[in-house]
């Protein structure tokens, strides 16, 4: 019953990618986890989202192996799996290959906080991660991709900012849902083509003052938060 | 009665931001006020566009006290009231993050009027004010951000241009009505697009001559319009 | 009879521009001519595109005066007047603020053939006209960009290529009918968008070849064109 | 009857084109090739998309002359042609005008492995042909842009990169049948898309790394793919 509810939303989060253009054919992977028991509900690997249905959706344990389902689970799965290790309030998680924020990856640059948009949802510059190791590549890759997202935010020291970049390669994005995880990558990729128009207006732009990044963080996020009619303290 | 038609117009005003790609999510708020009571309808805040009616739009007075409606109003009412203060002619207010007017605010870069459409409708560059200072962002934020808003316009000494960049925020624009104020907001976006892409063409641009901006200014605006069916002279 | 229908065309001609995303709000007009008696048939200025009617499409002779029609001729009128006595084989002519285009013209750099699509529709660069003097402007204002082209047509000695920028303004098109016009114009936009991508990638890029230009020019246009299933030689 | 199939397919592969945003009106077209008995259906010359049915594909054979059908064929068949005679594995062909794709065409620069996007879909960069010579281009010009595509993959002894760019022309791709070619087509397009804007935001990017790149391509083609849900080893 919880695994059928969750398949549905899990269907749906990857459902947002397409409606908001962020995937093309086959691309991206959406999942959620069930906390409680552990299992993780992902989208098949290679499957169009226009024939997509929630049965279709695979079910993992924490190890990555399927437990339920007769599709094999997207290829990311094991990025996924370290993800949901590392960050505790993870309940999603989104991958895509979304133009700009693809772009930034692919430049090996992190996005900056160039306002306050960026500032609403992220408390941070997005990240990216190093590059992986030729023997990072040859072994089991989408594991130490996850990895090398883990050992990332280890350094950073914050797990405030619930997206990456894969140095050379695209977004991850987590959040307390799958729906949660797939709007931040919607989000991202706003946020991605503002900050690279400002480049294209100002190369040398700066980020906006640690006062008005907190601020705008703060009045959305945590016990001080006063945006929105719902207050989660 | 008359709010209720008051309330129709701003949600259809906050709604012609959706259809024209300019907010995402619960981005964005449009306001309308009734001069003679004083009284503001604007959108609720972080409400979902799909679902929004119009009795979901809450009426303020104009220090910002809720006066109707079971929702908390957009958390940047207290701009609103400034410029409603300030600019007397003012029937509507429009905030957006739409991705070209914001990366110039990003970028802390007046919009340059490079062209005949951008004279059309606004009569002057579009100016970007100076950062907030810790103490305003600490303090009264988003009533500081509309008295830095003013303090632009005294030095500017105009209001002819109903279109300012909040440095390292966004757009914030007005007019006549609701409507009119959310009209602007598409139409500077699409100003602010041509001004990108005419600088990555020409990076010294310069603005057009004075002769012409007054001129196109001045077809469309003030008693020797000549622009359209009904003059309003 | 044959009013109506270059009526019909026109309104087609113009909602063409809507349908592929050229125009915003009222932006842009499209006209059509009757060589034989000399009428041009125009958009009304300031009606929205959703609500006009063919019975909206105002009729001109070729010195701008209305003969038919309850509402006021597209400003514009006087430029498309000037264009249909330089060219006598226009049947149509388009304006519109469409943004690439217009980035061109802002930036007052005509458009260099850099490939085959912009030589398969223009037989040369998109020329750029000179600024106008002051007193173009304060004079007869939108004839006197009509002869701004014209004298630049003049000076460039070919009429081949149906499109011009006027600098600091937009393009304006013309064509062997309204349709056509308006499909110079979405093509137009394409082009310049092209360009403009290619000085982002190789900012020293260089026109193709005349031999490119021409066998591409002519297997469209021209009595040995062999694109298409009917030939007109 | 098999013939009518891949007539069929050929029109959906066209259409696909259309629905992606990768044509204007006439612009492009896809062929397919019944191998068996080595007869090509292709898109008739200069017709609308939008009113295009089967019956119109026009059937030639390896020579170019056609066989079937009352149209005449695209311009560009005889391109086509030289691609199926040297790319045995080939069943299908497609070629646009696709902006970003095009653009890197008209600056003559390969697009670079960026990122595993490109990756996952072409095993190397995306080459790019010298210029035509004046004899190319005033001989058989269709033939010899076919034969310059084959010359340049036969330098580059490679022919897992399924696309090319014709300089100062577009991009042509390839694939298994007429729907893979046109799905590479607009992947081509995304992948030119986000190599655009690396450069934008790091004009020195590198492309990625030789094992990430083999990675990705080699986790999607060959006999030890491990993508989707069907493998075909």
């Amino acid at each position: 019953m919880l695994l059928e509810s969750l398949r549905e939303e899990v269907l749906d989060a990857n459902l947002e990618l397409v409606r908001r253009g962020l995937v093309l054919y086959t691309f991206g992977n959406v999942s959620g986890i069930s906390r409680p028991d552990g299992l993780i509900a992902i989208k098949p690997s290679g499957v169009a989202y226009e024939s997509m249905k929630a049965q279709d959706i695979v079910i993992s344990d924490l190890d990555g192996r399927v437990v339920e389902g007769t599709l094999r689970p997207s290829s990311d799965l094991a990025t996924h799996v370290e993800l949901y290790k590392r960050f505790p309030g993870a309940g999603g998680v989104a991958h895509t290959h979304s133009e700009f924020a693809t772009a930034w990856a692919q430049a090996r640059r992190p996005i900056p906080c160039f306002g306050t948009t960026h500032a609403d949802y992220f408390h941070g510059p997005v990240p990216v991660t190093p590059d992986l190791t030729p023997e990072e590549i040859s072994g089991d890759y989408e594991k130490n991709t996850g990895l090398a997202i883990c050992r990332l935010f280890d350094t950073l020291g914050t797990g405030d900012t619930q997206a990456v970049l894969v140095a050379g390669h695209a977004p991850f994005c987590w959040g307390q849902s799958a729906s949660d995880a797939s709007r931040t990558a919607v989000i991202l990729e706003s946020v991605a083509r503002m900050a690279y128009y400002t480049l294209g207006i100002a190369e040398e732009a700066g980020p906006i003052s640690r006062a008005l990044h907190d601020k705008h963080y703060l009045r959305k996020h945590g016990k001080n938060a006063y945006y929105g009619q719902v207050q989660s303290k």
